[in-house]
C-alpha cells in the first residue's frame, strides 16, 4: 500500500497515519518530496480496508500494490492451469466447446440437442435444470428430472454435462449427475454458496456477474480456490453498460486480460453475452479469435419453441457452420478445435 | 406487446408472427398502415419471452405494454404502502432513521451504537452478524452471537432491529432477533432466497443490486410480494457507474421514479451509495430532499477500529448533526423527522 | 508516480525502468522491498503518459500521485473562488438559480417565461439560440435573432443572461448579448472550443459530459483557467448509465466530490439530468441539500407547446412551489435563497 | 409512435392525448382494450420529440416505431455501401487495414512508419497533425507541417492517408493532403463540424463516442448524409463502462449490429478501444472475426518514445505477425485481406 499525504498535510497528520499502520501491523517507509510525503506500508493484518488510511486528515490518496486474490493470480502460478474432467482439458491447446439448450424440457428434446451438438463437434452438453429467472411467473425448471433427462441424453453421445447449481442445498444432487458444476452470474457473489463449491471436488464453471469488475470475479474465484477446490473454469458473458441493443455487452477484452492476471482458463458465453441469436456466431468467433479456452453456447433443436431464452438460441445447422468456421479461426492463434467429432463412446460415462 | 413489422416485411411473414403469437394465446389485432403493419397483442402466457417474436423474420421490433411486476406495481394498488413495525410505519409521514455499526463486534461497541442513535432520533438499529465480503480473507461476522447482543442492545434502548440474511438457512435464526431482515445487494437476484422470505411474515428490506434497473428491482420485490409477504421495504443504495471517485454513484432520482411507479416505500443508504465518511451527509440530506421514506445510515462509536466499512461509517457527532439539518429539511416535502428523540421503553419489545 | 515492478522483476528490467524515468526527467527513489521493488518518480515532463512506464516488461502497476490538473485543484487554491457577474455570485452564501426556455422560441415566449422567472426569483434567464441537436431534422434555434430576444427579455426583468456556445465562431456574437456563455455537454471536450474561451473575460458555464469523470472535467476547466479566463462555473447534468427509466442518471454526489477536489463553484442541472418533468423538482431539491452553490432549469409558460425539451420543462406554478420549498432546504446546510425576488432594475445592464 | 394509456386513464384524458398529437399532424389510430386504450400514430412533424406526450396525464408508455435516421438505415438503402478512395473499397470483399503513428513527429518517423505498414499489408496511412488532448498541457500537434510530412510519407509507399479533422476551419486545409477525414470519439455530437463535413465531397471516418449508442452514433452519420456526403465509413473504438482495467470496453458486437441497422461500412480501432499495448491484437482478430470491413491500428517504429499514445502503439514486428494471423482468420467469413502488400506505385497519387 502507498499512502500519498496531501501538500499540505502537517507532521502530526503523518505521524497519525504511520501509527495508524503500524497498529495494523504494517512496517512503515517514508518517503520525504520537497511537495509531499509519500509512505510505503507493506505487511499488515490480511483483509485491511485501505480507506481506513484514505479518511485520515492530511491524506491525498491511497492505492494498493498488490492484488487482493492471490491464488487466482498468475503471480501465485505463472503457467496456465488446465481443468480436466475425464479426457477433457479446459484450458490446454484444445479449444472446447459446451453446447446445448437453455433449460431441459422432455427427453426427446434433450436427445436430439445432445445428438445435434455432439455431430458438429461440441464435447460437453449443457442444460439447466434449475433456472434462476427475473421473473417469478416464469419457467423454473424441471430439478432432479431435468439432470437425469441431461446425463442420459449425454451418456448416449458420450458427452461430458455442466449444469447449474442454484443454491447450496443442491450442490450434492447436481454434482452427481454433472460433470462440471455452473454457478451463473447472478450468484457470482453468494458467498455462502461459492465457499461450498470450495470443499467440492467437481470443476466449477464461474461466470461474470453482470456488473463484476474482473477483480470481483477472480476474488470470487478465490473463495472457491480457498476451500480446496483447483477446478474452476472462469466465464465471459457480457456486462451491462448503457448500450441496450444488446442485452449486455460482451467484453472481448476480458479475454486476454484474464490470461494475463490469472492463471486459470477462461471461455466464453456468446448467447448471453448478447441475447440476440444473430449475432451469437460472430461473438463466439471473435471471442475464440481473442484467445479464449472454450464456448459455451445455447442450441435447441426448435428454438422457437423453446420454453427458456428461445430468442437467443440458434439451430443445429446454425450451430455446424459456426463449428467449421472456428475451426478456420483457431489456428491462428496456433489452436485447434475438435479436428474429429467426438466417437459415439456407448453409454454410461 | 406491440409488434412492429419491417417496411419490407412480407405478407406471410406477417401471418406466421400471427401464428406463433395466436399459439401463445393472445388476441391479436392488426393495423396495416401506408408503410408497415402494427401488432397488437394482449393476452398471452405469463412469462413469454418477447424476444422469441423479436428473432423472427420480418419483425422490426417488439415492445411490451406492461410490467413484467404485478403485485409491486402502483396500476395495482394506487394507495401508498406504509410498512409497520412494533410501532413504526416506514411510509408513513414521518422519515424513519435506521442507523448502527457495519457489523456487531462486542457488546461495549454495539450498545454504545445504540445509545448514540438512539439519542440522536433513530428508530431502528442496524448491525451486521453475516457479513458478505468479496475477499474471502475478510472478517465474516459473529453469526448468532452477533444477532443476540444486536438484539440486547436495542431493547435497552427500545429501538428495532434491522440485520441481514444471506441464505436461506440463515433466515429463521435472522428472524428471532430482528425486525426487519435485510436483502443485500449483491443477493437481490437471489431467487431461492427471495422465495423463502415470501413465506416469511417478517418484513423485508431489499436493496437495490448495484447493477440492477429499478424494473429488475421490482420484479425481486415481486419474488417476496408473490410468496405472500406483503411487507417490502426498499432500499437505494447506489449503482456501478463509470465514475469511479465514489464506491458506487447514488441513483437519488431512482426515489421519485419508485414512488410513481410502485406503492411500496422505499429508503435510502448513502453510506453504501458513496463509501466516503465526508459524502454521507450530503447524500443523507439529498435522498431526503428527494422524497426518501427512511434512511439507513453506519454510525460506529469509534470508526477509525471498525472491522469493516469503518471509512464509511460517520461518527455520531456527525450524526447528530446531520439528524438536525434532516429535521430542517423534511418539512419542505410535508414531511416529519422525529421531532421528539425515542422515549426510554424499558427492556424487551 | 508510484512504479510498483513485479514480483519476479529482473535486476535488469528494473534498471530499465529507471533509466526510462530519469530520461523523462523524473527524479527516482528507489525502495526495495521483500517481495518487490516500487519506485518513486516526481517531477518529469509535463504531460508524460505514466502508460509508457505500465507496458513495460516487469512493471507491474502504475500510479500517479498528482492529479493532472493544476488550477482547478483546491489544492492550488484552498479557498472558494465565486463567479460575479454584475450584482451576482455564484459560489457565495446565496444560491443562484438560473430558468427559461430550452431554446428562444418567440419575443411573447421569452417575455413571459422572463417575467415568471424573476417573479418566483431566479437571477439569471437562460435561452438557447444556438441548439446542439442529435437529430440533423429537428429544430436548430433562432441564432442572433433568438440572442436579441433573450437580451431583450432579461433587461426588462433586470436578469442576466446564460447562453450556449456551440463553435469558436459563435463566441464574439454570444458574448455580446449573454453574461454567462454555457458550454454544453456535448462538448465538454472540444478543446479548441475551451481554449478561445481561456482568452475571454466572460464567465463559462461548463456543463459535465454525459460520460466525463469528474478528473476529466475539471481537466477541461483547466483549459479555460490555463487561458487566463478565471470565470468558470461547472454544472452537473446526468451522466450516462445503464438505468434507462431517466434519460440521465444525476451523479448528485459530484456535488460534494467538486467542492472537496476543486475551488470552483458547482450548480446543477435537473431538467438535462432527468429528462422528465415530474423529476426536476425532486432532483433540484437533492442538489441543494447536497451543497450546490445553484441550479438552472427549464421553465416554460407553455411547455406543452415547447419546440424542444418540452417533456422536461416545468410550469411556472411548479416553479413557484419549487422555489418555495428551496427556501426551506437552503438554511439547513447554511445558505440562503433569494428571500426577496429581484426588484426591477429598469431596462439595459 | 405508439401511445399506450394507463389502466385507469379517463376518457378526457384520452380525448387529450390525440387532439395533442392531430395538433401535431399524426394520424390516429385509436384501438380499446379490456384494459387499455392503445394509440398508433403515423405520420406526424418530423422531430416531434415523443417524451412530450409521454409527459400527458393517464400516458403508461410511448414507443416511437421507426428510427429517428432514415438515410444510414438499411430500410433506406438495403444493400451495403462500399466508401471508395483511390482504388479502394472499404466495405467489399477485402478487410481494408489502416495504420500508423498515434501522432505525425517527424519526417523519418513518419517515413519508417509507412515503409513498416505498407510492408505489411496496412493500404492507408494514419497520423495526427491536430490532436485533441485531454490535458491543455500535452503535446496538441505539428498541424500542417505534420499534414505535408504525413502525405509525403505515404506517397512515397503509395499508400492512401486518413487524418484528424478537429474544427470546421481546418476542413479544406486537412482534405488538402488526406484522402479520409476523421472525426474523433469526443466530436461525435460536434454537430457544427458535421453539417460542415455534409458539405465536402471527401471521406468521412466517424468515430464513435465513448458513451454514444448506436442510434446516436447513425444520427451523427445522417448529419453527415443529409448534408450530401454520402462516403461514411463507421468506427468503433470502445465505449466507456464500469469495468477500468482496459481504458475503454471495445463494444465488439456493435459491429454485426451496425451491419443489421445500416448500410454503411464498419470499421474497428483496437488500439483506442483497449489502451493497452498486448490487448491490440487479440481485439483486432476478433473485430475481424465478428466482420468488420476494417481496422485501424496505431504502429510506431519507436512506441517507447512516441510523442503520444506509445503505450498503446504497437511494434511493426508485432504489426507483421497481426497481419498474418488476420490472413488466416478473414477466410473464415468469407473475406480477404491484402494477400499481396501493396506494390509501389511511385510518388504522388
Amino acid at each position: 500500500m502507498v499512502v500519498v499525504m496531501e501538500e499540505r498535510a502537517s507532521e502530526d497528520q503523518i505521524q497519525q497515519v504511520i501509527a495508524h499502520l503500524v497498529e495494523n501491523e504494517f512496517d512503515v517507509h517514508r518517503s520525504t518530496g520537497q511537495l509531499r510525503s509519500v509512505l510505503g506500508a507493506v505487511g499488515g493484518n490480511r483483509g485491511f480496508d485501505a480507506r481506513l488510511i484514505e479518511v485520515m486528515d492530511g491524506v491525498h490518496e491511497v492505492m494498493r500494490i498488490t492484488e487482493p486474490y492471490k491464488l487466482a493470480s498468475r503471480t501465485f502460478r505463472p503457467e496456465n492451469t488446465a481443468v480436466s474432467f475425464g479426457d477433457f482439458r479446459v484450458g490446454g491447446d484444445e479449444v472446447i466447446v459446451m453446447a446445448g439448450p437453455c433449460s431441459v424440457e422432455t427427453e426427446e428434446q434433450i436427445a436430439a440437442a445432445a445428438a445435434a451438438v455432439r455431430k458438429a463437434g461440441a464435447k460437453v452438453l449443457r442444460g439447466g435444470a434449475f433456472k434462476p429467472r427475473s421473473s417469478p411467473y416464469s419457467f423454473q425448471g424441471l430439478g432432479e428430472e431435468g439432470l437425469r433427462l441431461l446425463r442420459d441424453a449425454a451418456d448416449a453421445e458420450g458427452l461430458k454435462v455442466v449444469s447449474e447449481v442454484m443454491d447450496v442445498s443442491q450442490i450434492d444432487l447436481v454434482a452427481r449427475y454433472a460433470d462440471v458444476l455452473q454457478v451463473g452470474a447472478r450468484n457470482m457473489q453468494n458467498y455462502t454458496l461459492l465457499r461450498e463449491l470450495g470443499r467440492s471436488a467437481t470443476p466449477v464453471l464461474l461466470k461474470r456477474g453482470i456488473s463484476a469488475t474482473i477483480e470481483e470475479w477472480l476474488l470470487s474465484a478465490e473463495y472457491v480456490l480457498s476451500g480446496g477446490n483447483a477446478n474452476v473454469i472462469l466465464c465471459e458473458r457480457g456486462i451491462r453498460t448503457f448500450e441496450s441493443y444488446t442485452r449486455n455487452t460482451m467484453d472481448i477484452s476480458a479475454i486476454p486480460v484474464v490470461h494475463k492476471l490469472s492463471h486459470l482458463p477462461v471461455i466464453a458465453d456468446p448467447s448471453h453475452g448478447t441475447g440476440l441469436r444473430d449475432k451469437v456466431a460472430p461473438m463466439a468467433r471473435a471471442a475464440i479469435a481473442a484467445g479464449a479456452d472454450g464456448l459455451i453456447i445455447e442450441v435447441h433443436p426448435d428454438p422457437d419453441h423453446a420454453v427458456s431464452d428461445g430468442a437467443q438460441s440458434i439451430f443445429p445447422t446454425q450451430f455446424d457452420r459456426l463449428m467449421a468456421e472456428l475451426r478456420i479461426i483457431a489456428p491462428a492463434i496456433g489452436r485447434s478445435i475438435c479436428l474429429e467429432p467426438v466417437a459415439w463412446r456407448g453409454w454410461g460415462t
